[in-house]
């Protein structure tokens, strides 16, 4: 089982020499368990080890040298707006491309046999293109990188959030995300393109900041400096953004979605320039797609889903609608936490007995056929004829069995990417869609969207939340207008389009549960402001309703993977736990000069797997702790045992070159594991001296510290370890993420969570 | 001198009990020196005391009670934007009434005049109305509160810094804020009505989430919990942001606004209700006009200043012109620093010889008038006349010497609340103003606007900054089309508006250098991201070039006060400095059961006029420091000694009420002066337990930490002091706010600005 599970963990694959492979929750005792945390996660060294060689290099350098860095790092995160814009730019021409491919094939299919019967041949053909478009995504995710699968936006939160996912940042990971999302967003499966750019633009920026890929094992020597968790999360911060603002045409919407998910301490230089990259990502798409539509310059397409133009009136809405806006938020946080609670039964599902790769793809492309064939049938029981008008926008408008002139308006729901399904359902004129084909569409389309997200396939659940929210909205908006529509009033009730967004921003917001930065997407990609107001309180109030039921729908999966998350603050009903009874002791400490041999047992100790290691004056030979006197990581040590850094040859060997920080970036940031360093017998009776490279100055903690106290220092500095000390300043415990992430509000009060040692 | 200066300083006036006022920045010795920082300035205590009270009372409180206080949070952010939108719209309506009296008296008598001769006597008229206005706005202010001068942005940014600006949140500063820039914008001085919002919507955030009013001695006995200053700063963050929402229509602008400057630790939760507060002051700013122009639920006026709808057509800008605007940073760069250096000296004069408040209200009498006769002699001399068209909107368009169906151009320019003003320059079509006109203006603006920022009067300064970046941006694309008039692509220069736009931008950015924030109030008040890009790019560079000159305004006048500003980082070069030689000390200890009498003598200490005081294990009778135990705050101290809370009292009467932490809620925040308590001869021999009230886990961290590192964990928990102990956890220093604060980078790297002692 432990072999099964891993293709559907985060947790990477296990042919990685040095990444273990958890098993996922304990399922290997048959019944599933949620209340669990994995050891395998590593935390981000967010806080700088600023040991001796650090404090050395930072005073060497002068005020010209910090200028010259900080250009560095606006020219890295131009760059990475600028690869962001154009791989959204590509996935959006091929898909388009593709896709119109296959609806033109199945379009005149149909048309052929509409009027000499023998449709079900254009229904194969419809699945067997779906399908196969699907099957090769799915293959590339399934059997190459299982983590490009889904939206990549829960991975991308907890790296954003300091925990190390393995393998979340490769060059492999984007590719196949890329090649994966373009496959399923034409095979037709309800999925959007645009929670994949968001990991895409993270991957971006883990590659650029770093200058070289370990992959393709490549290093061009450039930005050395910026080859540390600090830098790199920073950069991961600017991609996220780059990813949302691509999107969404939404670059401020961005900055807010990487503040939101991973900003532990805003800085306004770090801000300003993730702003930056945002900027030049939604003018790069814009620039080369204007380019590509053949007219350079005309900058209409400033994101990946453009929600069109709404009517600008001032008067659009009136305040009284408010009201009717605000109860959207019931509908969107119930069907946002039935949406979660069947995905997340259907996720357990999926674990537990479709881990296999070979069936990962079948069950997609199941899905992709299912699909079809839905929409088809959908299609064609429909009855549901429109006029074909002179401003009408559908590119693939069926006649199918509509008189001429008039076209079915099913179609345009289904026989369409999802992204114009959307705009149809904001702005098509009134009277374009019938009451019963939108509900029976929402129907349909909530029940493949929810099998449809979790699938082994690189996709997003933005567009199809949208989708269904807009047609649930704009059914209303029909059923309002025909209720009213003997009063006087009724003529402001007259545009469902705008029923429409409110639904699809209650649907969203009921679903993923983000707070400011989806609304200023929503305004964004609205590209105006008239809606803020109704789009905050629905958004506001959905989450309200939903967050009784269940978590968003990324929290879920975070969850369901055991990710240690911490949230904003610890639960406030935790003020009676102190460090005392939060931290891990004993704690594995070492001495300033200590001994190889231990430092080599300690590394290679499998059952404790530490990663920080507090230094002590002194370790007495009765158990009393030692004070503390700094924290070695384990990547440090590994390195040291790597160049062999011991006390005897330091004094025998004096030509032996000194250690300097760049070993250490060079080794970043897949540091050996301890088995792959030999060291002999002899060497290990040598002794090492730590001082030079231990980090000094750790944050500490007395006992007594109340844990949202240690929960705010943890969080506001991004923290790995904090060494808790007792009045003598000895080293009595260590805090670290999975400490403090297991403390959570339940049902009943603060209930804690049980480690799983792998 | 002390005597006189005390009314352009920030820090309170002389009648004040407990609140000492400094020499403005050692005036006294005839020479300005603007290296130094004052005591005087204290810090908010944004890090929470836990002490014992403080965790029984959140122990006492169930997951419930936590609720309870959630939902009120949002109440009051509610009430916050409530109120701020109805001072908004109070200010907004009272100004349009007095300028049209006035502007309708003037233009009635000019047309009287004009053919008969004799416009002197309009001159006069007019000037006299202007000095009326503002003599009665300057009066308020130069007598009943000085701190009320000005826009309020630099004492709001030091308080969201962390930094207690005496008498800054209180009612009656309100009141004059309000009263005073009604009457500075109608007396026609070149001063908007926006800055000072932000102050406003600060106020009445620190009034209600107290639920009580100190001024006016009334006590709601509600929101009880909410009475200390982590809670009252994050509530002041919500104020302002509703500030800024009301004052530009800009929700998001106004939350970044608040973050930009104030936020320490990004938290979700807050960052969401600030956009609450933020959303309702600008909806209810936009309800109360929309009834009060006649068209309730019209939704037209977002905010007090609307840059009106921009063309909205896709190829508005086509990316080439990008260049241009981006050149507008060079101008906007340089002119900004210009105002700022004039700015700069001319305060530098005002603090040293115009001290007395009549002094204060006769200059801004005198630009009053000097406005006027300016206004007057452009508009008289101008023959800059325009046909008056069908879609004219200016509303008090002057004739003058023009032709039947003319209208005198620059009396629109002049002739004019500024925020017309800049309307009109940002939409009036093509030819509406000679280049002349245009020039002679912005030169002319300039000169009023930097005489008149600074004076003691409510006044905000950018409208100014972005009325003389419109005038010149739109002369620089008057000009532009001139000379490519003969050319085919004259028809992409046509229209001179976005040059306004992006030259407003570019001056604002050059005078204010606000990054983030900026970009998004000006895109939110423009109402389309189109011109998101040119403007993110010109406000950038605008800044990096102006930052070359001098800092921004803001940060200027917060200097000129020697506020102990904290920036966002320490100095990049600052690593050699280490706690240790940053550190105060010695430091003055307390035990944990200390004698009332060393206690008082501490506290009356008025040379050291410490705030905290950490309490040792024991000190010795030799020099040698005690081990850290706890961190007690004068405040504290004060209520104990009030409340006689002696060891010798709570054993002898047992009845004795245990103190709670409602009496320092009930004290906080004017603490009564140690003089004000009095404590007998037998008194003194008392003992004083500090073991229950002092916070028993403050921040502490070891000599050799670097002062990057100090100041991290310092400005990212918003702390007060820092407690720093040797390897025995014996305290060997305390930093405070202003051992971080003198440490500035300056032209020869790091320079150390003087601490002056009152």
């Amino acid at each position: 089982m432990a072999n099964i599970s891993k293709k559907v963990s985060w947790s990477g694959r296990g042919d990685d020499r040095g990444e273990r492979t958890p098993l996922l929750n304990g399922a290997e005792d048959g019944k599933y368990n949620r209340h669990v945390l994995h050891f395998v996660f590593q935390s981000l060294d967010y806080d700088n080890s600023e040991n001796q060689l650090f404090l050395e290099e930072e005073r060497r350098m002068s005020h010209m040298g910090f200028r010259c860095l900080e250009t560095r790092r606006w020219v890295i995160c131009g760059l990475i707006g600028f690869l962001t814009g154009l791989i959204a730019c590509l996935i959006d021409i091929a898909v388009e491309k593709l896709a119109g491919y296959k609806y033109s094939a199945v379009k005149q299919n149909i048309e052929k046999f509409t009027e000499f019967g023998g449709l079900s041949i254009s229904l194969i053909l419809w699945a067997v293109l779906n399908s196969a478009f699907v099957m090769v995504g799915a293959i590339a995710v399934a059997f190459f990188e299982p983590i490009a699968a889904g939206s990549g936006i829960p991975q991308i939160k907890c790296y954003l959030n300091g925990v190390k996912i393995p393998r979340v940042v490769r060059l492999k990971t984007l590719a196949i995300k890329v090649f994966g999302v373009i496959c399923s967003v034409a095979g037709g499966l309800a999925v959007g393109k645009e929670g994949p750019m968001i990991h895409s633009g993270a991957v971006v920026a883990a590659g650029v900041s770093q200058g070289r890929s370990t992959s393709l094992k490549k290093d061009f020597k450039i930005f050395e400096y910026f080859r540390r968790d600090t830098e790199k999360r920073d950069f991961v911060s600017a991609g996220a953004a780059a990813g949302v603002s691509a999107a969404f045409g939404a670059p401020v919407g961005g900055v807010l979605f990487s503040l939101e998910e991973g900003a532990s301490f805003w800085n306004q230089m770090l801000t300003w320039r993730i702003f930056f990259a945002s900027m030049i990502s939604t003018f790069t798409l814009n620039f080369f797609l204007s380019i590509y539509h053949g007219k350079p310059g005309e900058l209409s397409s400033p994101g990946l889903i453009n929600f069109g133009r709404f009517d600008s009136d001032v008067s659009s809405y009136i305040p009284f609608e408010s009201f009717i806006f605000f109860s959207f938020h019931f509908p969107g946080g119930v069907l946002g936490a039935l949406f979660n609670v069947i995905n997340y039964w259907l996720t357990i599902f999926r674990i537990r007995y479709i881990h296999r790769p070979c069936l990962q793809v079948m069950e997609a492309m199941l899905v992709a056929a299912v699909t079809a064939t839905i929409s088809f049938a959908m299609i064609y029981f429909s009855n549901d004829c429109q006029p074909l008008g002179q401003d009408n926008t559908e590119e693939y408008s069926l006649q199918l069995f509509c008189a001429d002139g008039e076209y079915n308006s099913m179609a345009t729901a289904f026989f369409n990417t999802p992204e114009r399904s959307v705009r149809s359902l904001f702005h098509n004129p009134p009277g374009s869609y019938n009451p019963l084909t939108l509900g029976v569409f929402t129907l349909a389309y909530f029940v493949l969207a929810v099998w449809t997200y979790g699938l082994t396939v690189s996709a997003g659940v933005f567009i199809p939340s949208l989708l269904i929210g807009a047609a649930w909205g704009r059914l209303f908006g029909i059923l309002l207008s025909t209720i009213t529509s003997s009063q006087s009033v009724s003529a402001i009730w007259a545009d469902p389009g705008k029923y429409a967004l409110i639904g699809a921003a209650a649907q969203l917001g009921g679903i993923v549960r983000m707070t400011l930065s989806l609304t200023v997407i929503l305004v964004e990609a609205t590209g105006s402001v008239t809606y803020g107001f109704p789009i905050m309180l629905v958004l506001m109030t959905a989450k309200i309703v939903g967050d009784y039921f269940i978590e968003g729908l990324y929290d879920v999966h975070i969850k369901l993977q055991s990710v240690p998350f911490l949230h904003w603050e610890a639960p406030p009903t935790s003020h009676w736990l102190t460090a005392r009874e939060v931290m891990s002791s004993p704690v594995t400490c070492f001495n300033r000069v200590e001994k190889v041999g231990r430092i080599v047992d300690v590394l290679s100790n499998t059952s404790t797997n530490h990663n920080g290691f507090p230094v002590v004056a002194h370790t007495t030979e009765n158990d009393e702790p030692g004070k503390i006197c700094g924290l070695i990581l384990r990547s440090q040590l590994i390195v040291l045992l790597k160049h062999k850094v011991f006390v005897e040859r330091a004094s025998s060997r004096l030509s032996h070159r000194k250690l300097q920080l760049k070993d250490f970036r060079d080794a970043y940031p897949r540091f050996p594991p301890i088995q792959s360093i030999h060291v002999s017998q002899d060497e290990r009776e040598c002794m090492m001296d730590l001082t030079e490279f231990m980090n000094p100055t750790p944050y500490t903690v007395p006992q007594e510290t109340s844990l949202p106290r240690v929960f705010k220092l943890f969080r506001a500095l991004g923290l790995r370890h904090l060494v808790v000390v007792d009045n003598e300043n000895r080293v009595v415990g260590l805090v670290t993420r999975k400490d403090l992430a297991r403390y959570h509000l339940g049902k009943d009060g603060l209930e804690e969570l049980h480690l799983a040692q792998t």
